[in-house]
């Protein structure tokens, strides 16, 4: 079939409009009709070139949501009509990570997914015969897309798809690197660098937990409305102090944090969050994605005297058994998603998109596909 | 009253045995008469002068055992003849620290411990009216040495004083790393980089633990006989190999250890320690103190893929309350010490003692006091 796709031919370059031929659905694949889809930091990532893993041509986008159109051969936990959630995080449930209980890294389609490809190494997707990449297993910025079965979360077929969307990334990775990674208890205190889409979600997740301080940090103060709205107790902007910002943070918090989060990808402000933790206990979660070849660093006594440093992808949360209750969560009021929705267009626009991202005027612009 | 000590004078000079002034305890202080030492890493890196808190003129030593010969004023809950182990971590119970049930990092006297100062900022020791500053609140290089009540633990009386001295320092510090600061279960994978006192005893730990692969790594092969003893299952040298010795291990098991834990200060080390974790939950525990303003570093990809980077102090052991405990599992032979005593000589060849460490002759010597 052929359909509608957003193309990004190469680093740096605005994507552009193509029809794309789409190849039907193989043996343990689905192909998803995408309502609406999320323009994520990610993909702005990969789509500048600094993406280590960055593949071209390629259709980007991994915050969607869609109807599933056909299924292929031997398809059995998905049928026409199921509305669904790509995964850029598959969970096939056999693999050593998956069975290991501590993990939500399914390891089952990583090489090829990496490689742009699908599990059997080639792609649904080209134009003229030539084959454009899939990216993150998900493709989203494609009228259709071709998803394997493991990959795709199964939602409440009354959820709205235009807003839980979102969910298939930033928003699951702010609220879950809170409650699944960091897991913060009533009364905890928490900072959060850098009040994007994931850091909004932080916050969420850790109004939802029942954090006692919440403290919201960004250089860029426009932020901090939102912020404040989400739960922040205290917004900060370390622009404003002459002394480290982890300093400001220890001064602020009698010692330190219990948690912190890194939600913007910078290597140093990742050593700021480690050292704005409280001896002891302090735990800081990187959630953001540094630059190729980039290092975190710090003083080793740091760790000894009992600050954590970790990590989160997709907020721990396992996609398939997961996600479809933060869906419902948000359907019964427990997760915001509206705010986050700051703007929606057509695919058409999608570089516009980008550019409110790049200007920091948007938290989320959401793609609506026209209906068919 | 007066007594013989072997005082540090300055940096990278030998231990001078001294007729010491100590001082009555004071109020909350424990007067102690040494029965036994050990030589640590730590007492030589404070000796070599590479340690920024390394204070001169003083009494080194913090792997004593011995008998309280006085107590001051206030002091409850012990009383003369009993059994102790000095603490350089103390346990006061009230503090952020003792309540918060998160750590073992009482912060009762660590200013001015820090210091070489007892609470009052005082020391107790002097030679002709001149003040001799106190180390890591023990002290234990001489004959007697005054000590808070809460750096003080109270053990068994019929323990061996000339053995379980090794707990106020090495072995509880490797054995706790493993079961309470990792919290090491049956059948995880460990490895365990340096293969002195400390490194032995997370091999103890990884045992006692239930470890079902134990891989000890050091480039001195001369120690891998002791660590199969201790119970490792495999014994790599770095330089063996071309590989980097994290991917050696990687290798070795099927994507890398469940454990980690470096046992030497090397901040390369201990960024190969973290980096033969195996993704998705692998956790490295940095023990070994680092030079100073020595800094470890890695990409911030090992830890949003799921590695944790941790530390542990004293093995996370609660001294007053937790090491009478490590005291009976050596009596009733849970905890093996005595095949780390290789050495035993008098206070006046203590620097002996030093020398033997230096070479990687000795895992640990004790120092016997005179016994009077």
């Amino acid at each position: 079939m052929k359909c509608k796709a957003a193309v990004a031919w190469g680093p740096g370059q605005p994507l552009k409009i193509e029809e794309v031929d789409v190849q039907d659905p193989q043996k343990g694949e689905v192909l998803v009709r995408m309502v609406a889809t999320g323009v994520c930091h990610t993909d702005a990532f990969t789509l500048s070139g600094e993406d280590p893993e960055g593949i071209f041509p390629a259709i980007l986008g991994h915050e969607g949501a869609g109807v599933v159109e056909a299924v292929g051969e031997g398809v059995t936990t998905l049928k026409v009509g199921d509305h669904v959630i790509p995964l850029y995080t598959a969970e096939c449930g056999v693999c050593k990570f998956c069975k290991s209980g501590k993990t939500n890294l399914c390891q089952a389609v990583r090489e090829t997914q990496g490689k742009g490809l699908m599990p059997d190494g080639t792609s649904r997707f080209s134009i003229n015969g030539e084959p454009i990449f899939h990216y993150m297993g998900t493709s989203t910025f494609s009228e259709y897309s071709v998803v394997p079965e493991i990959s795709l979360a199964k939602i409440h077929v009354d959820a709205p798809l235009e807003k839980v969307c979102l969910l298939g990334c930033g928003i699951t990775t702010g609220i879950g690197a809170v409650l699944n990674t960091a897991k913060v208890e009533k009364g905890d205190t928490v900072a959060i660098f850098g009040l994007g889409g994931i850091g909004l979600s932080c916050i969420q997740g850790a109004r939802m937990a029942g954090a006692s301080r919440i403290i919201a940090i960004d250089i860029n103060e426009s932020k901090f409305e939102m912020a404040k709205q989400f739960g922040a107790t205290d917004c900060v902007n370390p622009k404003n102090f002459d002394a480290p910002i982890q300093q400001v943070i220890v001064d602020m918090t009698d010692g330190g944090v219990d948690y912190s989060f890194e939600c913007i990808g910078n290597v140093q402000v990742m050593r700021s969050a480690l050292e704005c933790c409280h001896k002891g206990w302090g735990e800081s979660i990187i959630i953001g994605v540094a630059g190729a070849g980039q290092e975190i660093s710090t003083r080793p006594f740091q760790l000894v005297t009992g600050r954590v440093w970790k990590g989160s992808a997709f907020g721990g949360v396992k996609g398939r058994s997961q996600l479809p209750g933060y869906v419902e969560d948000y359907m019964n009021g427990k997760i915001e998603i509206d705010p986050f929705v700051t703007h929606t267009m057509p695919l058409e626009q999608i570089n516009d998109a980008f550019d409110l991202m790049h200007k920091g005027e948007s938290i989320r612009t959401v793609i609506l596909f026209d209906q068919k």
